[in-house]
């Protein structure tokens, strides 16, 4: 067996992101002790039972004061207070790290409250499902998978170095960029999507010609991958719209511009327009299989888990 | 061996839609005679190659000479076209469908040339990839999904049943509605769908701050879901915006208030509001599992292809 990276990990929350990090940790062994802490005795209790850590407990800071790494991964507007709560516990050149879906309001919520003998480096791992909760964890999450790191400026070299090596040992590449970047790239990769797919589930839903019952039916026609997104965890989705709002506006118009661009020639026939931007957009797609972020198998390989007959 | 439901079937057409009937057609032994035609030389050796048929040729009124069955499977700009070469060689008591994706179109186009003595029964099945061609057809693809037939008034019993009987031996469920109401349904469940795809995927390509490298990393965090469906065909999508404009524009228009609304939400920080859209979308998601139109795998079975380590 190998040294482990750490000798004792702090997760502070174990849904599906924190629950998957655990999951990893004991099987790589990258830590002698994980302390897993969240907020409600039940998510704690199932926690448990699923065996993530060695040690439980409901209070953030009791489950920090010996972690030499500590993960931050609850819904971006609860991180503030968490720094609040494990400040006064962290333990001399402790790592403390997140995985936040947004970085600069992350950032402007937990440094403030953090001592400066502690190395504060936020991250953000780019993998994720439609499934929350401890349960909903599992091992190979981060694999292939980019993980951004959005240090601030003076960041210790060697603690930056530990904790790209952890998320190296998970699977991951680690990429660093600076927290407005970061937002403004997930605002058009991740959060347009997720709210577009928000949107026009609930348009759907709202027709009066269109039935319920119609949409269910068919919604294998291309509706149904929306579903997906849009089944998403409502509380994370809140909180990521409201701590990265300029960015999303931002995207938001560009989109809507677009959008009106596209309605013009539908509405007036022109056949050559609507082709020349349905053409291009393959492209990209291609590129993504070819990067190893998405598979090539039609339907994302739906038809993979399908009966045989 | 059971009696074939169709001595002779033509398809005329015989790309992912077309192939994968023809397939179906051969795994099934719905018939005792496919002639296959198709508009172009090399499309046409492909599909002998792949052994789609019994007869082959590019001319479209030769194969339909002998059918009791007529597929057309040509994108929907083309149908009329099609309709025009086969009229003068049907076969008197004949049925002939159609698949393609919209319907009042379709009919508008087809039928004033189809002669008095064919049964014409327009179809639509409810399944699809986002590849195309010959080669993308496979067994399984109308397996649980439904097919929508929009009949004429008196059209002739006998036919409607058997032309039911063909899509139920395929695997699929078969419903009738009106031209109408299809293309509505369809606007939303389908046509919308795949037009904000390609609109999204188009603006993220443009973006200035965002580099087409940011985009492909970071995909798997919601964008690669949309680039699939904006993957398909291009003069498949160009037809359909051009041949059901009405009810797109229509889904467009109420999609775009709806995106107003939820820009508002955004922009006020009203949580409350973002929570209760992000919450309601669920249900339908949920619907749509349990109706069996797609799998509760987390991201669709992505990591169901992963390679294990
Ligand atoms: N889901 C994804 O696809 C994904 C991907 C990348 C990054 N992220 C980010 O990862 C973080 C966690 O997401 P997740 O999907 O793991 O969420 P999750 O499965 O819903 O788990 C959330 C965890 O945070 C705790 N929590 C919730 N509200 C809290 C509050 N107000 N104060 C303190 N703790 C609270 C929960 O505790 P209790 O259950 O005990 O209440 C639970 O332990 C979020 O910041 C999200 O933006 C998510
Ligand atoms: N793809 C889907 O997901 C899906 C689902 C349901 C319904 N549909 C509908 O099914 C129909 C066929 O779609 P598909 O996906 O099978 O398309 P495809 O794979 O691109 O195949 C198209 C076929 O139509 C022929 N064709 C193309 N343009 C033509 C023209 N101008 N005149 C005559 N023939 C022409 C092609 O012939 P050559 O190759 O010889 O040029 C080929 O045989 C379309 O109406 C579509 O709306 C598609």
């Amino acid at each position: 067996m190998t040294t482990p990276l750490f000798d004792t990990i702090a997760l502070i929350g174990i849904g599906l992101i924190g629950s998957s990090i655990a999951r990893e940790i004991r099987h790589k062994h990258l830590a002698r002790r994980v302390v897993v802490s969240t907020r409600s005795e039940e998510t704690l209790r199932r926690a448990a039972e699923l065996r993530l850590g060695d040690a439980y407990t409901t209070s953030a800071a009791e489950a920090v004061h010996e972690a030499d790494l500590v993960i931050v991964s609850v819904p971006v507007g609860a991180s503030g207070a968490v720094a609040a709560a494990i400040a006064g516990a962290l333990k001399p050149g402790a790592i403390v790290t997140d995985v936040g879906s947004t970085k600069a309001s992350v950032i402007a919520q937990m440094q403030p409250h953090l001592p400066a003998h502690v190395h504060f480096i936020p991250g953000h791992p780019i993998a994720g499902t439609e499934y929350s909760g401890p349960d909903a964890g599992f091992i190979g999450l981060f694999r292939s998978r980019w993980c951004i790191l959005t240090p601030l400026p003076d960041t210790d070299e060697a603690a930056k170095a530990q904790l790209r090596r952890f998320w190296e040992a998970l699977g991951s590449n680690v990429d660093e960029m600076d927290p407005g970047h970061h937002d403004k790239v997930l605002a058009i990769v991740s959060h347009l999507p997720h709210i577009i797919a928000y949107n026009i589930v609930g348009t759907a839903d709202d027709l009066e010609t269109v039935t319920e019952s119609d949409v269910i039916k068919y919604s294998a026609s291309g509706f149904r991958d929306f579903t997906r997104l849009a089944a998403s965890d409502p509380t994370m989705w809140r909180d990521i719209c409201l701590h990265n709002k300029e960015a999303i506006l931002e995207m938001l118009a560009r989109f809507s511009e677009d959008l009106a661009y596209l309605q013009r020639a539908i509405r007036w026939s022109d056949g050559d327009k609507l082709f020349d931007l349905f053409t291009r957009t393959r492209a990209i797609r291609r590129s993504i299989v070819e990067a190893g972020q998405d598979t090539a198998a039609p339907d994302f390989g739906r038809h993979a888990n399908d009966p045989v007959e």
